[in-house]
Parts: C-alpha cells; sequence; structure tokens
C-alpha cells in the first residue's frame, strides 16, 4: 500500500499499553521508564519503514496514551524517564519518507498533535508534578531533540558519538517541527547565534560543547549514564507534589460507534454532513460521577478523529444536551480540584479545550432551549467563533421548551486557560477590564439571550422568526469561504493579547512550517524532502522571501 | 508591459514631495493633511489600473516618504489628518490585479514594507508625538481600514452607504495583510467573534455599529464630518509634545550610484556577489555631524533594494570601516537624545534596525581589524545571525592593522529595542540575566576577541590561521540551505521571549499569509485572486489543514 492510499483507512487515537507496538513503559515508583522501541514495519500511513527510532502518527499516538496513563493510572510515579531500547539511538525524529509522501493535511495535522503532545509533557510536571527526564542514550537528531527538549532535565551519554541535532534544515528544508527553535532560545536560553550554528549543523553538538551551549544538562560517560540517570530522575522525583497514595482512575476503553456519517460516543456524538461540510456535535450531560471524564476523552478522541480524518468537513456546530443541573453537579470538582482524580480530570477539560482552539475548523456554538452552556460547556461555547443564542422559545413547538439559559461559574474564570496563558473570557474581553468584570459579577446567575447579549458573551441572539435562516446562512457562508483564508483569520482572531511559548510554537513556527512544507524547495520533485536519500542534492529555486 | 516584465526593472524608494504621484501633502500647523488620490495610471509594476484609490507598493513608498518627511521637516506639525481626495472613496486596499500577478518574493515583501509603514504611524504617534487621525469620507475597506486602524483616531463619515470593511477572507481567500486582523483584538479590543463577523462580511459595517464594535472611534454626518475631523485633530495636536520651534531637518536627496555589482551610497556600500549569493555590506563610520542621519538613510535605502530587487541574494556580510572615534562622536545624541532632530535621528535608526531584523536573509557580521562596531554600529552586529571576530591580527599583512574591538554603549542598552520590545543584547540574553548584566558592565570598553567571547557577545574568534577558511565556509554552506527553510529559521531564533502586536503581525498574520498566498485556493488559475472580477466564482479544494 502507498502512503495515499493507507491515508484513506481512519487513523484511530485509542489505544493500550499491553497493545503498544513501539514504546514499553515500565513501572518502577516513584519512577517509570518509556522506552522507545519502534517497529520498523508498523508505519500507520502505509510502506516506510520506521528505521532508527523514527516516527510516524502511530508511535506519537502511543507515546500521548503513555503519558496520559501515568497521569491518571499512576499517581505513585513521580518522575518518568524517556529513553531507547534501540542500541545506539535514542530517536532519530518524524520519519522523512512519512514527510515526503503524506498530504499536506496530514503534515500539518501530525505536527500539530506531536507538538500537543510534548506541551502536555511540560504542562504534566508544571501542573500535575510529573517530572521527565531525557536518558539520551544514543543519537539524537530532528524530533527526537525535541522531544528530549520537552522533558525538565536532559543526560547525553558522552561516548564521543552520540549527538544532539536538529538537521531540519540542512538535510530536508524544513523546520523543525515540534518546538524545537522555538525550546532552543525560550526555553533553553541556546544564544541565538549558538541556535543559528546548531540548527544548521546537520552532525550536531556532542559532549561539553552541548552543556556549555545550554542544548543538554548534563553529560554522562557511558559507564555512568545509567546510574547518573536514575539518580537525577528520584532528583526530580523528591521534587514532585503527587499523591502516591492516590486512587488510580483507570483509562477504559471509549465507547465509540463509527459508521459514515456519525460517530457516536457514550455522551458526545457527531453527525457528519458531508453535503454542508458540517459537522453537528452534540454534548450531552449528565449527573453521573463518570461525565466528566469520559465526556472530555470522548470530545478529545473526536477532535482528533475530525482533524485527520475529516479533512473536508470544515465547521463544527456546537450544542449541548440536557440540563444545567447535571453540569453543576461537577462544577466544583472541575473549578477547584482537590484530590488525584479531580486535577487529572480538570487539567484533562483543559487541554481538550486548548485541542479545540487550535482545531482549523469555524466553530459556532448553537445555543437553543434544551441546551446546558454552564460551567465547562460554556466553556466550549467561549471557545467558539461564533455564538448563536435563540431569544425566546420555538413558537411552533407543541410544548416549547422554556428559553435557554448559558451561565458562568468558576470553571470559566481561572481553571481553564488556553495556551496564551489567559482564561477564553479575558481573551474574548482582552484591554476591557470593565466587560471583563461584569461577566465576572455575573457568575452563578442563569442568563437568558437578552442578559447573555448585554454581557456580550454571545455573538448573536434571534428569536424564533429570524432563527432558522441566520444560523443556516452563517454556516452555508461559511462553507464557501476558501479554507485557507479561514483557518489563518481564526488561528489569528482567537488568541488576543499575549504569546506564550505554546502560541509561539503553534502560530509562529508552525505557520511558517506550513508555507515551508508547501513550497517546492521542501515537498516539489526536486525539493528536499523527495530527494533526502537519493544520493541526488536537492535543487532550489534560490528566491528569498 | 506585463507585471512580470516590469518587475524586473528596479524599484527605487526614495521620492519626493513635489513628484508625488498618489498623495497630496498640505500644512496648516499644528495639522498636515496627506490627502491619497491615486492614479489609476500609474502603477509600478505594469499594466494594472489602481481604481479606486487602491494601492501598490509606489503608492506605499510615497506614503512612507510622506511621514517621514512630516517628522524629520514639520516639526511645527503635531497631527497629520489621512484622507482622501476621491470622491466617495478613502482607499480600496491594496490592488488585487497587482496581488494576482506579482511574484510571491514581492508579494510578501510588499507586505512587510507597508506593515513597516504602518508602524511607522504607530510609532510616530509613540514617539515623536506626531499624532494621526484617518478621515473616513468614503469607502473603506480590506488595506484602506488597515491603515485607518494604525491612527490614533478614525472618523467615519455617516452617510448610509460608507462602511469601514475587510473583504480579503469572502473576496479574495487570502488574509488582510497589513495586521488588520491582530490590531482588531489586541488594539482596538473588538470582540474576536465581532472580528470574526466583520472579518467575513464583504460589505463591511457602517454607522453606530461601527461605533458600537469599536471598529471606528466616531461617525459624523457629512454635513458635520469636515468640522468633526478639524476639531479631533486639534484635540489630538494638543496632546503632543512635538517642539514646532525646532530646526527643521530637510532630507535632501540620497547619494547613490547603482551599478550592475555595486550599490554605492556615501557611506554605505554594497557588493553583489552574484556567484556565491551574497552581499558584502561596509558601512564607513565618519566624524561628520550628516553621518547619523545619512548613514541610516542610505542603509534604510539599501535593505529595501536588495529586499524588492535583489531576491536571490540570500546572506548580507556585514562590515563596518573607520575609526570607533568617529562613531562614539554621535554616541551620545543616539543613546540620550535631547533636541527634535536628534530624536528623529535616534528613532530612524531604531527603525532601520528592525527593517534589518525584518530582512529575510542570513546576516553575518565580519568584525576584523579596522572596522568599528562600537555603539549603533555594534548593534548591527548584534542584529547578526552570527558574528565572526578575528582574535588578533592578519600576520600576512605588510603592516597589519592593530586587532579589531568591538565597543558597546548606552546606544546597545535601551534606546534601539527590537520589535519585541527588548534590545537586542536582552534577546539575545534572554532568560540569562548575570550574562546580560556582564554585557552591560563591559559598556565603554574597547573588547578584543578573547574578552568579546567571554562576554558571549561574538560567535566565534578565529585567529588569522583559520580565519578565511572558517568565514567563506560558512558563508558557503549558508548559499547550499533551502532559502526557505533558513527564512522561517532565522524568523523564529530573531525573537525571543515576548511578542509584541509588532511582532504578532509580522509573525503570526504574515507566517500564514505566506503560505495562504502560495496555495492553488488564492494564487491558482482558479483561485480567488485570479478569479477576482471575472464573473467565475473561485474554485476551492475544501481540505482544510
Amino acid at each position: 500500500m502507498t502512503v495515499a492510499e493507507v491515508a484513506v483507512a481512519p487513523i484511530t487515537f485509542e489505544c493500550q499499553p499491553d497493545s503498544y507496538r513501539h514504546w514499553i513503559l515500565t513501572l518502577d515508583a516513584p519512577l517509570a521508564h518509556l522506552s522507545m522501541k519502534v517497529d520498523p514495519s508498523a508505519g500507520t500511513l502505509g510502506d516506510y519503514e520506521l528505521k532508527l527510532n523514527s516516527y510516524d502518527i502511530g508511535v506519537d499516538i502511543e507515546l500521548a496514551d503513555a503519558i496520559r496513563r501515568v497521569r491518571f493510572e499512576h499517581p505513585e510515579v513521580r518522575c518518568v524517564v524517556i529513553d531507547s531500547a534501540v542500541e545506539g539511538v535514542f530517536c532519530a525524529g518524524a520519519n522523512i519518507r512519512m514527510l515526503a509522501g503524506a498530504s499536506h493535511a496530514h503534515k500539518v495535522n501530525f505536527c500539530k498533535f506531536t507538538n500537543e503532545t510534548r506541551l502536555e509533557i511540560e504542562e504534566a510536571s508544571a501542573a500535575s508534578g510529573l517530572r521527565f527526564l531525557a536518558a539520551i542514550n544514543g543519537a539524537c537528531s530532528g524530533g527526537g531533540y525535541e522531544l528530549a527538549e520537552a522533558c525538565d532535565h536532559l543526560v547525553l551519554v558522552d561516548d564521543r558519538a552520540s549527538s544532539v541535532s536538529l538537521p531540519e534544515v540542512p538535510l530536508l528544508g524544513v523546520l523543525p517541527g515540534t518546538g524545537g527553535l522555538t525550546r532552543l532560545t525560550d526555553k533553553r536560553h541556546v544564544r541565538r547565534d549558538h541556535a543559528d550554528v546548531f540548527a544548521t549543523r546537520a552532525e550536531g553538538v556532542q559532549g561539553a560543547e552541548a552543556v556549555a551551549w545550554r542544548l543538554v544538562d548534563e553529560v554522562a560517560p557511558p559507564s555512568a549514564f545509567e546510574a547518573v540517570v536514575h539518580e537525577r530522575a528520584l532528583e526530580l522525583a523528591a521534587t514532585s507534589d503527587r499523591t502516591p497514595d492516590a486512587d488510580a482512575v483507570v483509562l477504559g476503553p471509549l465507547d465509540r460507534e463509527l459508521t459514515a456519517d456519525r460517530v457516536q460516543y457514550r455522551y458526545v456524538a457527531a453527525d457528519l454532513d458531508r453535503a454542508r461540510s458540517v459537522v453537528e456535535l452534540t454534548i450531552t450531560a449528565d449527573a453521573d460521577p463518570v461525565w466528566p471524564l469520559t465526556a472530555a476523552r470522548e470530545l478529545d478522541d473526536l477532535l482528533c478523529h475530525l482533524r485527520f480524518n475529516e479533512p473536508t468537513l470544515g465547521t463544527i456546530v456546537l450544542r449541548t444536551l440536557g440540563s444545567a443541573g447535571d453540569v453543576l453537579v461537577h462544577d466544583d470538582a472541575l473549578a477547584s480540584p482537590e484530590r488525584h482524580a479531580q486535577r487529572e480530570i480538570s487539567l484533562l477539560w483543559k487541554r481538550v479545550l486548548t485541542r479545540l482552539d487550535l482545531t482549523a475548523r469555524s466553530l459556532v456554538a448553537v445555543i437553543e432551549p434544551g441546551s446546558c452552556f454552564v460551567g465547562i460547556l460554556a466553556e466550549v461555547a467561549l471557545a467558539a467563533d461564533r455564538s448563536y443564542m435563540l431569544d425566546g422559545v420555538f413558537e411552533d413547538d407543541d410544548d416549547p421548551l422554556p428559553p435557554a439559559t448559558i451561565q458562568l461559574t468558576h470553571v470559566n474564570t481561572g481553571p481553564m486557560p488556553m495556551y496564551n496563558g489567559l482564561t477564553r473570557l479575558e481573551s474574548r474581553f482582552w484591554g476591557l477590564d470593565p466587560v471583563l468584570d461584569a461577566a465576572a459579577a455575573a457568575v452563578g446567575e442563569p442568563l437568558l439571550a437578552a442578559e447573555a447579549r448585554e454581557l456580550e458573551l454571545v455573538t448573536s441572539t434571534p428569536d424564533d422568526l429570524d432563527w432558522h435562516d441566520e444560523v443556516r446562512l452563517a454556516i452555508e457562508e461559511r462553507a464557501s469561504f476558501s479554507p485557507d483564508a479561514l483557518t489563518g483569520m481564526e488561528a489569528n482572531h482567537r488568541f488576543a493579547g499575549p504569546e506564550t511559548m505554546a502560541t509561539k510554537i503553534f502560530a509562529r513556527l508552525s505557520a511558517w512550517q506550513n508555507w515551508i512544507f508547501i513550497r517546492p524547495n521542501a515537498s516539489g520533485p526536486e525539493g528536499a524532502l523527495r530527494r533526502y536519500g537519493t544520493g541526488s542534492r536537492p535543487s532550489y529555486d534560490r528566491n528569498r522571501t
């Protein structure tokens, strides 16, 4: 099968440690070892070989799963050591054949997903007290070094052979795609001229020079490597606030039914309207204690599915169903988590919402009678590019449901920041403190359409007479625009105000990468990605832009 | 002539008000009126018509010139009113035929230049006390609205016909290219969902709604428009700290000689080495009081020339020539300007250096005996991606010059911030306060290569034996890399740490725009830019990335 043929088969994002093909997770509390041992023959997209611990989306899906499982299922683990079980190689980065053959949309979504996973490593350390140590016991290049950069501490074996490197620019004509450049200057404080030399030196940097340039934190000779890694890992573990005696939260299999035009989970469902290029996504609230975790995992899985497997469905219409009370049951735990389980579930929602922010689809929230945009679900509406709220009831219904309300809670005023470090309310009202204060003052009050409009919380509040036409036209219009222009516009509008390392990675670096990926110098027949490994040098258009 | 044919002729950046073809500058201190009246037949690139006050690079070059002249030559002016001398139209934005026909490199550089000009408007207000009022006396769309957004105050005529609009996404399949989206959310505090509606509504927003959404500051009926504009302009002028009795600084013609392989100004020269894809740029110091202004204007003109007219010369080697003393003569005025002339010259250097930061060419500073990288010229070296400093002398010279030194002054510790709001030293040592402090402590001391290396101010300090090979190989190597990847990499490395509205515009927005410009949905045969005005709708690849 070629890359193109296999890309038609849906990529699945759920997995279990006992079926990992590329990673070995070993528990040894307070440590865990996550050892990369990529199966060369198990590429997700087709006929390339995953040599030298190079990776594709399937490898990264397992990595993301492993990290999430350690967070939820192993509160006794305080430090994860990421190493390799392949002799002489830590990780060679993203597989070049895969990149050369994959569609543009796949490449971009692949980079986005791997970036989200690297950022989750950093967030797990900052918010969950789960430290990460990169034990670089062999050659570490490209995405391999970027994975290491996401860890708290990098130990490189000093064997006169192993180096860290970012060879993308000199060898492949593209950028390191997983935040590597941004983390050099902004996280590891590598001087920009050293960063320039490093990112253009294909063979990388070894030993003492790697420490002097701040590329790694320390080196250790082969004879002492294992002992140094163990010692440092225990030191990192000692800085953790994880509660080893907390109850583990087991992540059981998701209940998903996938048909041609519908994805149905327990609490989340999506109708795929291919004629209109629209996904009708509904989250149903429930008072069941499993709801927060299950609904978050389902929404997360669905967003990944849509990104990779349904690239032509350009608009997601967001709806909720159920009673406000059923959402509020879970509110305290999400807003002010006290125990291990609560903390991890709250942080998971935070990450799922950032996944929503970064999903390159137009997001339209539709707030109708019978909906429950309250607290964590109000946050879903605030993530939307626009929101439509019916003012009143559907008059023609025999027994009309009462008018919709929305309700802010403390979930909306702190614990769910976007990647720019602001809450969605703060982003919405950037530079408008009085408006932000008025919204904060409405926490706890169910708001009818007129009140929500007055507080600037919704975009438009048509009444029954105008409702169907206005919502329909807004969605139809979206499908008539250039998908590229919409992606660029939304990426600009969603992140007002300050930038962080994360937004720099997703905006500055990824947008450049998008451009570079599509240029003939990278992906054309004579481009570097295609020529790599053929023995022929790439042929470049030398115009600088 | 077609666009492609004419693009071969060099674009010139120098002009004089008496030869403007597109703007009328009227002085009426404390006000000036800058009225747009684009000559439809005077396009710079060829056979398109600049209808309805639409613009191309030539129109913007005159705008930039006019703003700079008012700053320097008219200290008595405190507020510039930007309006239109075309009935019923303020400005229709960038010309679509020009965009559809121009090369990718031209489009990107055109947007960069126009952005720099819009940012200069804002900087003139913030730093020079020169206020700007947009008197929107007719239809104002796309780049027309973005020009208005750069002003301090926007007055829109309320005639039930004139609107402000950003029709790029719905009509052209590209983004507003001059910071329009970023300024909506980050400067004008337009809510993101209003921004979403506004930037997808081709017909725009009029009257009271434009005020309610914060798109303009006020509206005035046609009968009162002129009076309101005049009154507001005088109010803005009253907030200025300009000194009307200061001596005007006249910007005389530049002394430039342009030959096939050399651009020679009075103090700045560039040898164009097409075989190696290199520009050898030399700035010669002089104690002449005219040096700071003249050298800054020459360097600025050269950078614009290289960007537009020499796109295949991918590396700029930066050299200086002269005595440190000749540079230091001007240092106090540049570091702590007191008078009108000094302030404007210091601010001009600041802007020229930001133009250098944003020039998509690899910048290599070469610090040899006979050079004078001191103060403002040390800043040029700090702007480089790498710097090479000879340790010692050229032994083979009959009468070797003494070893090179570099010297920091207070010019390097404050008055020349980059667009990220940091000095180049702060950017270089982001997160490394002790290293930054050590550099600051060396202010005033001439530093030999070993000292400069110890203070982390230079990249590499080869001695005579290694010098030629190391510098030559670094430059040759650069020419072997993908120009696209280099542009993306350098744009990432040059701006460590925080982001500002300006860096968001140049990084986030421009990088997305680069990508969108080159996609078939915009510039392909069936793309929106090509189909615009033909009566046929564009045909879009519906994949979302």
